[in-house]
């Protein structure tokens, strides 16, 4: 392709709204424009991107024996109300009425859409196991958009779905996704760690992220530093402390102190002299019928995921101010664990908490709190409706089988999850096994968000000049620039240009009448990875340079080397 | 690929709701899956032709100098405003508000999104011709989707949009797209005219349609016999018809007739004992401030498309019936052209009228008609607020510049459009030219509908026993069928398969376990052009059976000949 036969719209200026690397640098490389809050269009350079993307994406699913097919955007609300998502879903689905006034959504996903397919078409074992995969835009009404294309509300999504007649048959769906996602994000040029998740609204057990780490990344990954284990924030599993070495029982009794207006950790800190860690927050839920006490240190923060593991429900939600005053006997910010036990369905104690030898917490009366509160003499450490475990996000110190844990900002690209019959179940999918009975069938689910490849590659390949890009998913594997109005670099250019193409190689070649000034500014800019520089003067030697974009200095070669070299970097380039 | 490991499920059964030949076969073949009403999933094989349309248009877009971007799907509502086409699309347009309270629709096409971009990112004439184009979903909120993937709520569309700076750029542009339309319409196998067609509510002026002749077919294609002229019926040109030879001057004076209750053509007819071609019918428009009476007879139908063009005016809407009380002075049915053409802005007569020696129309007088009406003697047939020309919609008998006209029925896979300065007007794309003047962009835009692709070539290439693909577009380009158990058969067919592989072919092996009339069932069903035929008798003989989709009988050849044969045919199915 020529440079001045595109639609290329570099600019300098970093736009405004612009906070993270790969959206500043999408708009100033002419990749893409913003329509409209968290819409953009692709310009051609970064749909060329894309594309490449979607290519490598559709190569390896297919290898893998995944199907593809393409589900409507368009999905009737009805099929997410038989699986309760319209609800788990509830902020971030678009709906709305059609002509008929059916309601409409817009498809975030598509596990109604495929579970419903597979309850007509799937009879019998023998046709299992199946995996579809769709690679299509999906939509979510995000209410604060961001960070360009890693948060936006309308993107491009692969998303399959496995089918399984048994676990050991998801295991295996499941773990040639796993390879095949491996794959797929080598040949991107990604570098990434794979972690445990929390399954979130998806229902199911295990559940991985393949997680590039970067700072603009909006997860924390947390990895033993030997990598050998990792997850996300929300999801590691953390040693329990060891006791201390101060024996609670011989603390002091506890004390009611006044405390008048001050609620909040902090506040109460301040007016007690007191340290974070020194406290015993008190959380109120309720799980369906069911009211919930959490226990967690001042300093740590809950995880109602592990909450919810913990008590083996799916769901938590705080309690209103009401409920907090009914079972606390006090406003809001004075509850506390001391005779709240016997009140409520669940007391769930943290294990740092139950590692304190004595804490401060709220006097279940307003105004007051409590000091030199003891657990399991001041309140129940066992019994029927407690519960010990791990219920808060790791903090830096932790540690995960002894192991000290290391934490870092993480970008996800993919997801792979183990759904098991949550949506066969709800939505009749099954099928006749060897011995003509009924069963669900199994399900897998697994994601990967097409544009965000693209952003991530930027986030983790650019310098001050620009975006440096894997040649596998650059909008081309080499930029040819001649320098100057010369007929004979033009000429020198153009025949390079010709022998590379016929080599099979994608070229731009930039014959913009431009000062090599702009040339180069632009080439740093869209990052093409490999770069043949023709100029006058290296011609008049019979040289031209060949630079990698990642380099700093060029290579001066003789011009009829010029096309072999370019096409031996390449390969080394695009190798995986 | 194998058989057994793909989603195949083909039907005998023909659904219910499927009117027409492809939808039935879509079904039928497992080509694609109802959702709800007018959307459709695609399943592996229907998706692979659909891949395969889409690489085409992709590759004939490119070779034309287009560019391909992504725009997206989600719009704001706003930007339809600038142009009024919220309005315009009213009936089709989904809206819908977000978080945030803005509405949104979702892209039907994309002309306002496209000229902001232009707006935007152009600004001198030398940035001057692009065509930038995308495939992409679609939507209408259809009231009546239809006729399966043809007329469907949720379809797939590439959509090209023009910029020139001049006339002849546009005309240029323009002729480029045609071009590339006739060459991707020709290697995905259909045959198709080109038509001249009205420009809608897109704005503009010339528009051509590509339309593929079947009974299936929404639109009324209408040709000279020598097919040097095409147009759709609603824009085709007629031939004003020759006076007849008895003067009207010689008829008897008007006569009122009392006609208690008879407003309908039908029922004046009868209640007259005359005929519908000896009828005038009177039609009050309103045309913006203007009102407008056209006069057709009483057995053609009026073209409001058409009566815009002879008026000089973009829209015009049927009075209420308050509006026509006011000016004909009685109930809707009575009115006429005596006396009316003083009250109005316009009286616009067709040509067919202008022809009459004497009609039968309305008194302007609830329950009076009034016999003997002599164009030019009983209403003005010329005059500062009256025009005569062609309003009306052809029909049987109609010629063209003296040629006879021939009506078919068309499905539109292609639509191309000068736009003019419509959209680039309203949103301000505008650029410098060489003198500095600022110039709106003259544009132009470009539809092809994938998904009627697929559905057009099922129409003309089906049979009683399933469809009959062209092997550019088909799911696969050759099946090859290995007959019955034997281990010498299964061997022979995966040789024969492994070497069409490996020789470029993208073929499919039937390794069911099944009878070999339930495999020639489907092979029939699915359409795959070339069927290589491998059966146990044959096999014994050295040989096995090579024959088209299209053919009745088969052709036995050596085995070992088998792929060369194969090769031969499908080199001769795919040239274009």
């Amino acid at each position: 392709m020529r440079y001045s036969q595109m639609l290329i719209p570099t600019v300098k200026e970093v736009p405004a709204d612009a906070e993270v690397p790969s959206h500043q640098l999408m708009i100033r490389a002419g990749f893409i424009r913003k329509l409209a809050s968290g819409t953009y269009t692709y310009l051609p350079l970064g749909w060329r991107s894309l594309l490449k993307i979607i290519n490598i994406v559709r190569e390896e699913m297919n290898a893998s024996g995944a199907q593809e097919i393409l589900m409507p955007l368009l999905q009737p609300l009805e099929l997410w109300e038989k699986t309760g998502r319209d609800v788990a879903f509830q902020e971030i689905l678009f709906r709305f009425a059609d002509h008929h006034g059916r309601m409409n959504t817009l498809s975030p996903t598509a596990e109604e859409v495929v579970t419903s397919l597979a309850a007509d078409e799937i009879r019998s074992y023998k046709q299992l196991p199946i995996n579809l995969y769709q690679i299509c835009p999906k939509f979510r009404d995000e209410f604060r958009p961001r960070f360009g294309v890693l948060r936006s509300r309308e993107f491009i999504m692969k998303d399959a779905y496995s089918f399984d007649a048994t676990v050991e048959g998801l295991d295996e769906s499941y773990r040639k996704m796993y390879d095949a996602y491996c794959r797929i994000f080598d040949r991107c040029g990604l570098t990434y760690v794979t972690v445990e998740a929390e399954s979130g609204g998806m229902g199911g057990t295990d559940t991985e992220e393949f997680m590039v780490l970067s700072d603009s990344g909006e997860d924390i990954v947390v990895q033993t530093e030997d990598g050998s284990y990792g997850a996300n924030v929300t999801r590691v599993e953390v040693d329990p402390p060891a006791k201390t070495g101060k024996a609670g029982r011989d603390a002091p009794p506890t004390q009611e102190v006044h405390t008048p207006g001050v609620g909040s950790i902090e506040a109460v800190c301040g007016f007690l002299d007191t340290q974070p860690h020194e406290m015993i927050k008190t959380l109120i839920y309720g799980a369906g019928e069911m009211s919930v006490v959490a226990l967690v240190r001042g300093d740590h923060e809950i995880n109602e995921g592990k909450l919810c593991n913990v008590c083996g429900v799916s769901a938590v939600e705080l309690a209103n101010e009401q409920t907090i005053r009914q079972l606390s006997g006090a406003e809001v910010g004075f509850a506390g664990p001391m005779g709240l036990a016997e009140k409520v369905n669940r007391l769930v104690i943290d294990h740092s908490v139950g590692a304190m030898a004595a804490g401060v917490s709220g006097a279940n009366k307003t105004d007051y709190h409590v000091k030199n509160i003891v657990p399991g003499r001041d309140f129940p450490m066992e019994g029927e409706n407690v519960l010990v475990g791990d219920i808060r996000n790791a903090v830096e110190g932790d540690t995960h089988e002894g192991k000290k844990l290391r934490f870092s900002r993480g970008i996800e690209v993919g997801h792979v999850f183990k759904l098991g019959t949550k949506y066969s179940e709800a939505l009749g999918a099954t099928f006749l096994d060897e011995q003509d009975n009924e069963k669900p069938c199994i399900m897998g689910c697994y994601g990967i968000g097409i544009n965000r490849i693209l952003a991530a590659a930027i986030e983790i390949g650019h310098d001050e000049a620009g975006c440096i890009l894997p040649a596998n998913i650059a909008p081309f594997e080499v930029l040819v620039l001649p320098l100057g109005d010369s007929e004979a670099v033009g000429a020198e250019a153009q025949r390079i240009y010709d022998e590379l193409i016929a080599a099979g190689t994608d070229v731009l070649l930039d014959d913009r009448e431009a000062r090599p000034g702009v040339k180069f500014k632009d080439a740093d800019l869209i990052g093409i990875p490999l770069h043949v520089v023709v100029g006058q003067r290296g011609l008049k030697n019979g040289t031209v340079e060949i630079k990698r974009r990642k380099d700093a200095e060029a290579m001066t070669v003789p011009a009829g080397d010029a096309v072999g070299k370019a096409l031996e970097i390449l390969a080394e380039m695009t190798k995986t």
